[in-house]
């Protein structure tokens, strides 16, 4: 993880608790600028067990959150395809994830996949590649992580600011969407390990 | 909630969370006696929302788990006989009152219902009240809780004393099984309310 540098007047915190992967994407606001300060991952497939995974994902998101000391945490609202024992599974991750959060007093925010989807791209259907690109238009990263896992949390985290009404101007969200966007990029979208 | 009063040499804390009412139970043991510190629940359906739930499960597991340190936290683990979004929701309160044991190092054990009918009762398919009335006559309670998400929590964590082969002199598992129980207490179970 990266250490801050740089203060920002306001923190966002972006959380995507699975229980094989865990995303987290962090966002510093000041005044009309939003920046990416980290994103990452924490990987949880190699863990035993159930108990193993939530205690990993306890500590991990405890410390994330005493580093970058988020005044808001977001989270997206899982996709209610699966099966009633993995949702138990993916619930008690986020609980886990959700009450670091809840023991720093920091408030929790929850996004649905089409709205943060719709408010990153313009459009809802868009696919998880689709707004890991924007947001590296928009944030400005030179490389797309190998999991898109810390992307979702930045997705999260960016829709959070979007919708609270802050810290657009440093985010270029000039696109009327994603068709505005594709148009733009179609190079670099039609090949994505093109970019440097 | 009651200051225990005594030193216990293991103390085993049951904990039922539930998206409406979360159940709790401590257990004390010293040598091969087992008492019931305290039982209780927490009322949850008032609350507006999910977030407000997952707040208060939160507060209270840690103030639970703070005054009576236990060493070891039990749990039930839950039938998967409902729909996928109550059970994120059951999941999410159950990762939240977890976060709370995880946070404080506590382990947490957790077992199946029918595993837990039967090692308190004998039987695996054993009711609600079945089990109540047989804690109620192994742990010596005067009356019988209103809410039996109390006694759901005692259970599990009698279980897992029972399970982990500590301090079962104390209470009275003489009974070989419901059968032999409902025997000796026919007159009790007909009515529950004749009990004093």
């Amino acid at each position: 993880m990266d250490i801050p540098e740089k203060e920002y007047e306001r923190v966002i915190l972006g959380f995507d608790p699975g229980t094989n992967i865990m995303g987290y994407g962090v966002l510093g606001c000041n005044g009309s600028k939003t920046e990416l300060v980290t994103l990452g991952i924490i990987h949880l497939s190699k863990l035993a067990n159930h108990a193993l995974k939530l205690q990993k994902i306890h500590e991990r998101s405890l410390a994330i959150i005493d580093m970058y000391k988020p005044d808001e945490v977001a989270l997206e609202e899982p996709f209610f395809g699966k099966n009633v024992q993995s949702m138990l599974k993916l619930g008690r991750a986020q609980g886990v994830a959700m009450a670091a959060a809840l023991y720093r007093g920091i408030p929790i925010f929850e996004y649905g996949p089409k709205k943060i989807k719709q408010s990153i791209t313009g459009n809802g259907n868009a696919s998880k590649l689709q707004v890991a690109s924007m947001l590296q238009n928009m944030l400005k990263f030179k490389d797309l992580p190998k999991y898109l896992d810390s992307t979702d949390a930045v997705a999260v985290a960016l829709c959070h600011v979007f919708q609270s009404g802050n810290s657009l101007g440093g985010v270029k969200k000039q696109y009327s969407g994603w068709n505005a966007f594709i148009k733009e990029n179609e190079k670099r979208l039609s090949n994505p390990k093109n970019k440097k």
